[in-house]
């Protein structure tokens, strides 16, 4: 897998942030050579990813006509309006977001022992707080379902993370945008600001200097 | 497009969510038989959704070699864990959500109005609120943006809708089910709750009935 563009920070932000979402986007293709999106819950584990289903269906069927599979996970944090650094144009409205998508290799889990091991995964992750028999392939009651489930793991090739957070912004635009964000305070405004400003070290700000008195020109 | 399954009712569901969903995720198919996954703001108008991008980048060598695309929005409202319904075992631990996913084919729009109008669309729906000059093929800034951006449409050819709220359980487990997510009372749980109950007319209850007399076992 390409990691190499990743730094150690960058590879536990990434972690962070797969474990925080639920569910993720299977692209595969079958074998009239069209695509199809799934959505699904997922578990990333050491670098792989995994998910469960029928044993029968047609996402199934594409990954037997075809084991190339994409999937990505992404969260919006918040729609950015254009107004928050111009008055006039539509053009900056953007969205503040984290993305990660890999490209790789489905491969169908067939080992009942690894199934229940990958169970266990998926209900640390979705069911923290316990609740249940500990999975095991040789409980009675699990058994034939681990058996009659199937399990599929995707061994990424290629991952792209993408955390757009104004990095790019000029200092004055960045300022208004923190302004606009804390200004709105809606949701996850306050949350996404706090990356905004840690996605870039600030400027340190003059005294008496208000951090909004660039906005005043779109209030 | 089969559209036979929906009633009207569930037109206007499918129209509400998709409305208030900002994003999904698209799939492509590459020369080489590799999907990609991509996720992308959207507008959903009249049956087609609409979405826009570079002009250049791997999405758009896609649609090139491919036109034919899927394109899948969900939203998770609840994790339902296992036991809400059973003491023992994980199995019944599931998540709610809405989805829909069309398969289709892609046009890319040229002409520079459609696209001023698509732009419109789009703001309309990420910033209702206006704020900004309208967005006019003829406008003097936004003419040459507009020519130098990528606006693509989807025909949907199919298109299936997925609202998972419970549906298909017994009324004790529903009760099971409405009563954790009342106790819970975790973000949306409420909202899940309000969900579970209008996608199955409630059986009438019996006066002095708790009604969550059924969970005394697992709790």
């Amino acid at each position: 897998m390409r990691r190499d563009e990743f730094s150690v920070d960058e590879e536990k932000e990434i972690e962070a942030f797969l474990s925080g979402m639920s569910f993720g986007f299977l692209g595969t293709v079958g074998e009239d050579g069209r695509p199809r999106v799934t959505p699904l819950n997922f578990v990333y584990d050491q670098g792989i990813f995994y998910f469960h289903g029928s044993r029968i269906g047609e996402k199934m069927n594409h990954l037997k006509a075809s084991p190339m599979v994409s999937f990505s996970v992404a969260d919006e944090y918040a729609l950015i309006p254009s107004y928050f650094t111009d008055p006039n144009l539509a053009c900056p409205a953007t969205t503040y977001f984290k993305s990660v998508t890999v490209s790789g290799r489905a491969e169908i889990v067939t080992d009942v022992r690894e199934k229940a091991a990958v169970f266990t995964l998926l209900m640390h992750k979705l069911q923290p707080e316990g609740g249940y028999d500990p999975i095991d392939a040789d409980h009675p009651v699990y058994a034939p379902r681990l058996r009659n489930v199937a399990v599929v793991k995707i061994v990424p090739e290629r991952l792209t993370a993408k955390f757009k957070f104004g990095q790019n912004l000029e200092e004055g635009e960045r300022r208004q945008i923190l302004c606009g964000l804390e200004a709105r305070n809606r949701e996850r405004d306050l949350e996404t600001a706090e990356l905004v400003r840690s996605s870039v070290p600030e400027r340190p700000r003059k005294k008496n200097e208000s951090p909004c008195q660039s906005m005043e020109n779109i209030e």
